[in-house]
C-alpha cells in the first residue's frame, strides 16, 4: 500500500517534550467540556456514555440549567428511543454528569478537555489560556472547531504540544471523528487522544497535517460546491441534480436535500467563510492526483477488474466488519 | 423555486430550423447503435428491452459477432437473474436486435441514433458525416461521449439541430441519463429525445448547457478529486478517507473503493484529461455559490429546520415515489 502519510510518526514512546510522567489513556478520568451548546451537549454525553466523568462548564448557571435539560433530553428523545441506551443507563449516564459555571472547580482534576467555544481563535486563545493556568500540568486540551487551524492559537493556549483537534461530527447520526494534530502536537498526545476516541465509540480518522475541513467534510464540502455550481452556473436545476446523485448512488436524498438537513445558514457561512478564506489548491493539483493514479496504472493495478487496485479483491479490507473500528491497518 | 436554469425554451412547439414534418415519440421505431462496444451494447439492450428495433453497426462482421455474444450474455447473466426480465422476454428482446457492417442497411429507416465510437472529436465527426449521408432526414444524432463537449463536432455531422448528447452510466447499476443539448440543438429535438430516454425506462436529468461530465459525473469527480488531493497532499490514509465517507454516509463503499470498481485506468484518463483540458473554475465561484446561498438565508428559509429551504418540508418531493421519475416539476 502506498504510504503517503508519514510526516508524523505515531508511535506512544514518550516524547522529549513532555514533562513528568505522560498521560496515558487509562489516566483519563473526568473530561471538561468547555461550552455547553449543541455540540458540547452531544460530545458530554457520548462522553458520560462510555463511562467517564463530565464537566460541563459555560458562562453562567442559567445557560448550563438549560443545557443539562437538553443533554438529558437527548438520551431520553434520541439515545434511548434508538435503542443504544437503557432508561436506567441514562440515569446513570446523568449521574456521572456535572456543571459548573466555576472555572477553578471546573479544571480540578480534569484529565481532558473538549472545547466547543464560539468559532473565533481571539476567543477559542482566551478560554484555553485560562484553563492552562487552572488545569493539572497533565491535561490534555482538543478543540472541537469546525474552521479554524489548531495553530492558529496553539501558541496561546500555554500548551501547544497538548492541544489537537479531536472533530465530532453529529453524535446522532455518525460516530466519526476527526483526530488532526498540528505542527507542534506531541505525538504522544495524537495517540492518547486517538485512543480516547476509540474508547468512546467513535472511527478516528487521523490526519497527518492540518485541513480545512477535516477529511469528511472536506469530501462534502466539493460535493456541495459541485452541485452549487451546477445550479449557480445554469447547468442543471436542484431537483435534477438531487435526482442524478440519488439515482447513481441509490441513496434517499441528494446533496441539496443534505443541505436543507444541515441547515442554509450553516452551509452558507461555511461557503462564505472558505470563499473569503480558503488557500488555493495548487492549479496542478489534479495533474498530481492524475501521475498518483498512473502509478497503479503502470502496475497493472487497476482495481476490482485486476482483483488489486487501492485495494485487494475479491475481499477488500472495506468489506470486513473491523475495517470501520480502524483495526485494518491505517 | 428558484429558477436559475432558464437559457432553453423546452416547450415541444415546432421549431422553424425543422425541415417537413417534426419527429415526434411516437415516430421512433428503429434505433441505430454506432458503435457495438460495451457501452453501446448496453443502450441497444435497454432500448430493445423497452420494444425498440435495435441495429448494431460496427466497422467488421468479426465485431458484430462477439457484440452480439455478450449482448446475449448481458441479458441471460445480469437482465435475468436480477428479475428484470424473463428467459421468454430475453428471446423477444434478441429477437428485436440486428447487426450489420454495412452503412447503408443500417441507416436505412433510422428513426435516432445514439453514438458510442471511440472519444476522439474526428472520428465521431467523420462517422456522423457518414450517416448524415445515409440517413433519412428526419434520423435524431445522440451522442453517448463522456468527455467531449458536442458542440465540438456538431457542425461537422451535417445536422447540428439534430445533434444531442443523450449519456449513459452503467445500465446494470443505474438508469440515470444525460439529456445535454448544445447551443445549437433544435428545442424540440431536446423534448423528443427526453421523451424517448423517459420511454426506455431513465431518469432523464435535463441540462441547459454543455458541462464537462454532465450532473452526475461531475459531482463524482469532485469526490474523487477531493479524496485523491487528501491523500496526495498527505492529509490522511486512502482507507481513512474511505472510513471517514463509509461511516457518515452509511454507504458500505468509500470513494477510493468506488474508483477501484469504476477501474483505475479510466479513473487515471478522465482525472488526465480534464487536468489538462478543464477550463479553470473561476475563482470566485465559490463566492457566487455562498451569495446564492445568502438569498435563501435572508428570506428566513434555512432547511428543513424552518420548514422550507430547498424543498418544503416536512414532505420534501424528494421524499415522494414520483421525485425520480422526474414527473415532479423539474
Amino acid at each position: 500500500m502506498v504510504q503517503l502519510c508519514g510526516n508524523l510518526t505515531i508511535t506512544g514512546v514518550v516524547s522529549g517534550k513532555g514533562k513528568g510522567k505522560q498521560m496515558e489513556l487509562k489516566d483519563i478520568k473526568k473530561v471538561l467540556i468547555l461550552g455547553a451548546g449543541t455540540m458540547g451537549q452531544q460530545i458530554g454525553f457520548v462522553c458520560a456514555m462510555h463511562g467517564y466523568h463530565v464537566t460541563f462548564y459555560d458562562l453562567s448557571d442559567e445557560i448550563l440549567s438549560h443545557s443539562i435539560k437538553r443533554i438529558e433530553k437527548l438520551g431520553s428523545s434520541f439515545f434511548v428511543p434508538a435503542q443504544r441506551i437503557t432508561i436506567a443507563q441514562l440515569k446513570e449516564i446523568m449521574g456521572r454528569i456535572t456543571v459548573t459555571s466555576n472555572p477553578e472547580e471546573a479544571a480540578r482534576d480534569a484529565d481532558l478537555i473538549s472545547e466547543s467555544v464560539p468559532e473565533d481563535p481571539e476567543i477559542k486563545a482566551k478560554v484555553f489560556a485560562q484553563f492552562h493556568e487552572l488545569c493539572p500540568e497533565r491535561t490534555l486540551f482538543t478543540t472541537n472547531t469546525s474552521l479554524l487551524m489548531p495553530s492558529k492559537f496553539a501558541a496561546a493556549t500555554g500548551r501547544p504540544e497538548k492541544l489537537i483537534a479531536l472533530h465530532f461530527h453529529d453524535v446522532r447520526t455518525t460516530n466519526v471523528v476527526d483526530v488532526m494534530p498540528h505542527p507542534g502536537t506531541d505525538p504522544a498526545v495524537v495517540e492518547v487522544v486517538h485512543d480516547f476516541a476509540v474508547s468512546i465509540g467513535q472511527i478516528a480518522i487521523m490526519l497527518h497535517r492540518e485541513n480545512n475541513g477535516y477529511v469528511f467534510n472536506a469530501m462534502l464540502s466539493s460535493i456541495c460546491t459541485a452541485a452549487l455550481t451546477l445550479v449557480t452556473t445554469g447547468v442543471a436545476s436542484v431537483e435534477d441534480v438531487d435526482r442524478a446523485w440519488m439515482g447513481v448512488m441509490r441513496m434517499p436524498i441528494g446533496p441539496f436535500g443534505m443541505m436543507d438537513q444541515m441547515g442554509l445558514k450553516t452551509v452558507w457561512h461555511v461557503n462564505d467563510y472558505w470563499a473569503r478564506n480558503t488557500q488555493d489548491i495548487p492549479a496542478d493539483q489534479m495533474q498530481v492526483n492524475a501521475d498518483f493514479l498512473k502509478q497503479y496504472v503502470d502496475r497493472g493495478e487497476l482495481g476490482a477488474m485486476t482483483k488489486k487496485g487501492f485495494y485487494a479483491y475479491p475481499n477488500p479490507e472495506y468489506t470486513k466488519a473491523e475495517f470501520l473500528s480502524g483495526k485494518v491497518k491505517k
